[in-house]
């Protein structure tokens, strides 16, 4: 039941790193919505590896086919099936590693669970879990484009280890990220952190960083109170994604530094007419509801676990074992992430910007 | 749909501040589990106002009625129905309120999303709705103890503003946690929390912090991938507490500034003859799944938005207007935020220990 | 899990026979909805007992209180919780049927479900149950009034044992069918229904029969394919209520005997010069989804299983026994099953209407 | 939201007639189950057409390929994906009727819903649809296996049109009930349905019918009061497949006509020394719960509504037209959809047993 996410914007993922393939269906999109194969590829191909020398030597080219609930270029408002066959099958490169429990990663725990598991590239704790995620927000910013046309991302690595970009409140342009193999927006820190992961990888070591993403153009009224805050909807969202460890909406932690009075947002009407806040600790959030203002959070990406360094470990068998690193993964998944923060943003918004279609006042 | 939660353990809330009563509706309780109103209570009265002179000075005594579910002592497996009377109900000194947007609160954006709302004590957005969160905790707590004999909470102050306790390993009592009013379980930092936050209260003004869960005795085995991850769910629950700006596991954003080699926990045979890790930077989970080591994590709580001192805002014509601080709350939430990211951790836990029970393998 | 239904108009219900209370939370109603505790007592007033000599003795006056959800007569957007506290209870009466397992009712699987059970009036299984369906109901008809303006329901009983209405397209109005305490709108067979049900009591037996439900007004558009098709989520409605047997949409079984070309509902220009079906076989639904013409299905009861006679049965120590029957029962459901059979209609139309209004194509 | 169905075993359909493919995504499946293509092939044997002279002549092998959360020939405990890809494809021969509502099938109410829809070969509304139902119960049937070995289907036609079998008490074995092409299991009555069938065919025209369902080995305890009892369950699966419009538990309709101490089932200790009861008009279900007899009921099919004859109907345009029957469909559906009402009945049932797993008494 956990490879099933939303109510309204209904998707149900699957796929193993190294099985046939990986793919998604997507219930309760509205019909008539123009929907290409293309544009769906156009987000795998921000997501796949190989697409700079910071990243994974795999070559997955992760095409991308619609099975289902797209006739004649618009969606039908029948379940969307989308499918990305896997091609770059290396079983063998694993084999060594099918006893062996990696540290810090889902091997163990696997285990405990359903004491059984796909040890081939990972199976289901593989990143490649993602291409379904990446698909599925590509569908939900089609319709976010629809509901609400000045909705936009700019999403991008703020800090690998400690190379951080200052705080600010620019918005920058997708293709001004994408103009740094880093995802950094900041060409003078977006080359230091280029230096910094090409150095960890010939050491054999990895490293873990933050994605900032900042949405502006959402309307005020989405998001659900009590539960359903729109923050703690994009707060699953991100910790669901592998390797994060943190969330931090508008001030975040640096807000508890605080009083109440330098925390405020103070209501002003701006040059617009309308209600805006002077400052934006709160994130374009108030309540669990946004408030027209730009959504900002940041999440944290711990150090890749995979390794090239031998390490300490223990065997299914219950004995100490040497886990050697083979392989091949990214040194850092920062750039690579950027892409599916995306995606869990857009799932998070369109299923709120559906909820509040379903139960809006009847006027 | 939003003020219910939970898919086996389903509690649905409701209630608003100064209306007839607060309660929640918890369907998906094991039947036979003993149950008393006085358990329920021993919770909310951790969670009540007017505990300490650190809090606010109303008298809310918040009394639990149990009025379905249970018979002779015992859970009937049938929906449980908890009600709190709302007692001390004031309305006229929010009178004023009515037509402000008050700076950071909720009351522009339920205007945005529901075009009318109820004033009264903040309606539904004031955190007395937290009041069915910790009575449907203490249930959870209940089947918890039954399915994990071991399971238990430490959970505390860490932070309040700048006064922070150092990061330890301790799993401090809850005797010890409460020892204090401000629920810091270090004497010394616990004074000086205390200090700041009279200080700050004379001063008309308010602070923010950190509370720090830590759960032991879960088992490995709980959490499901790739959604509903336990870290995952956890951020939700916790987002979705009022005043809450970021949520970190294990090493959360610290982590990000390791390298793989430092950051990844080692597999060991235990004196236990169990599999352990000798390090705790997963946090007590690993790919989204429980690995019996202790879960541990961290929230972040903004300075409460309601102070005493006059503020600019809008009201709701558009019009500038000064919002003059009124009503009665406390200056920092903390010491009172404890029990409900205890409750919220409880409600999450007996989620997927459910979960687990249903769909573990059949041997 | 089970005492909630719905997704977006949700409904969570509580409360047991002879316990403190029943009532229900409803979440997901639109917010600025005029709603009134006498709007929905009025409709509970149709469920009560004791209005009728055709119906039990009890005297159970049913008073809803609105706990939350509504200010100054207004819906907030937030749950609205309805209470109706239990008043005459006389658990007393039932002590002798704690340890016997009633012939067709739930005592038995009740224990073999929960291995305990509350004994008083039938706890959860009590028909007492629908009082908080009844009140839901009423808030989905007030929901549905704004969104379907003509939207209006037909719902009588057709058939009392084998005293049946001959099958017609009249749309009888409701003080036609009140008009009756047996709810059927031709008095000719009103009458022989009382004469009936009056003879079956005195007997100390009890009787069966069915309820016709016509809905006009409802759009095309309705009910969503595949699983959740309009007459399948009406059918599960409807064999959720106590006591039901059967359901048939349109023709029904009768249907089964019919040729295709016989069956097939013709599509033809009407004098509106919209398009509609020259017959309704089809029962106002096609593919799942309502074509705009009147919704017609009816639902089987079975007798009550509570007689006056002595039973044959075994007791919770696995002995033979002699249920005698006692407590105060309708000798036949079906005058007060109306209400609630439009009650079960009302939320499934309004969970769909709402749905439509989530999904319809963005244009 | 509508193609995903299930809490805890949880299934997402997608797929048209006549697109690439059609399949289904199977969440919740517990880990370490034997499962392999060519069970799940042998359930789809079933179903597909061509079968017999008494079927369309439409060929299509539908062959299941399984994508994911299978490894080594058993389940991981990860969703479950298969695929059957479509290979008659025939769009041609529907060119004419893209344009017509052909009476009694979707194509009205699809236009009314979604402004748009796939005409080919009916779309989403074609009854291959089901396909993905029959693939996703072969695995809730080997679940069930586990769980509650004794659990055995007997699914027949009862009746084709006026043929009718008298109903009996006997539990037919597979094989005796696929003995014949119309799934009759008693021969003379099968001769006596299949003449009729192929005079219809002959005729142009088409026939209707029910399909019986007895399941035993159902332990007591499973279904759940007061939304999901298991006969509501029953009854929304069953009125989800395409053509149904009728569904009877136990004495259905026909109990309407008795008293209630002729219908109720008195409690008896049985031969086995444990609590039975001595008839079984009930069903196999009391109060919403299974009571451990043989669960029976009843489902009626309306005549095929695609036929050979011309028909009246009306276009897109509003304009009256002649529909004249192409294509190639069965002339009774009835054999057919007994593997449909199979698989539905063991979807509802695992759904239930899992979620009695999850919160039976904990001892």
């Amino acid at each position: 039941m956990s490879s099933v996410s939303g109510k309204i914007f209904q998707i149900a993922t699957f796929g193993e790193s190294h099985g046939p393939a990986i793919g998604v269906v997507i219930d309760g999109v509205p019909a008539q919505l123009p929907l290409s194969a293309e544009e769906i590829q156009r987000e795998l191909d921000r997501r796949r590896p190989g697409q700079s020398d910071l990243s994974t030597a795999r070559n997955e080219s992760d095409l991308v086919e619609i099975l289902s609930g797209v006739y004649e270029g618009k969606t039908t408002g029948t379940p969307i099936a989308l499918v990305v066959a896997n091609c770059d099958q290396r079983p063998g490169a694993y084999d060594k590693l099918r006893e062996q429990f990696r540290p810090s990663h889902a091997d163990f725990t696997y285990i405990a669970k359903y004491g059984f598991r796909n040890p081939e590239g990972g199976g289901r704790a593989s990143a490649r879990e993602t291409i379904a995620r990446v698909a599925a927000g590509a569908v939900a910013k089609k319709v976010l484009k629809q509901l609400a046309p000045d909705l936009d991302f700019s999403c991008y690595v703020e800090s690998v280890a400690d190379i951080c970009m200052d705080a600010d409140e620019n918005f920058y342009d997708r293709s001004v990220i994408d103009a740094s193999p880093t995802r950094c927006p900041v060409p003078a820190v977006a080359d230091a952190m280029a230096a910094k992961i090409k150095a960890i990888r010939a050491s054999g070591d990895s490293l873990g960083g933050t994605v900032r993403c900042k949405i502006r153009g959402v309307p005020a009224g989405w998001g659900e109170p009590v539960f359903d805050r729109l923050e703690a909807d994009l707060a699953k969202a991100m910790l669901s994604i592998p390797a994060t460890k943190g969330f931090e909406i508008g001030s975040g932690f640096a807000g508890t530094l605080m009083t109440g009075s330098q925390h405020n947002d103070p209501f002003v009407i701006g040059e617009d007419k309308k209600i805006h806040t002077a400052s934006n600790r709160s994130g374009g959030i108030q309540g669990g509801i946004s408030n027209g203002e730009v959504i900002n959070f940041r999440v944290a990406f711990k150090p890749t676990p995979t390794i090239a360094k031998t390490q300490q470990s223990v065997d299914v068998r219950g004995n100490a074992c040497e886990v050697v690193g083979k392989g091949r993964h990214d040194p850092c998944v920062l750039p690579r992430a950027v892409p599916i923060v995306e995606a869990m943003a857009a799932l998070t918004l369109v299923e709120h910007a559906l909820r509040q279609r379903a139960t809006a006042p009847i006027l």
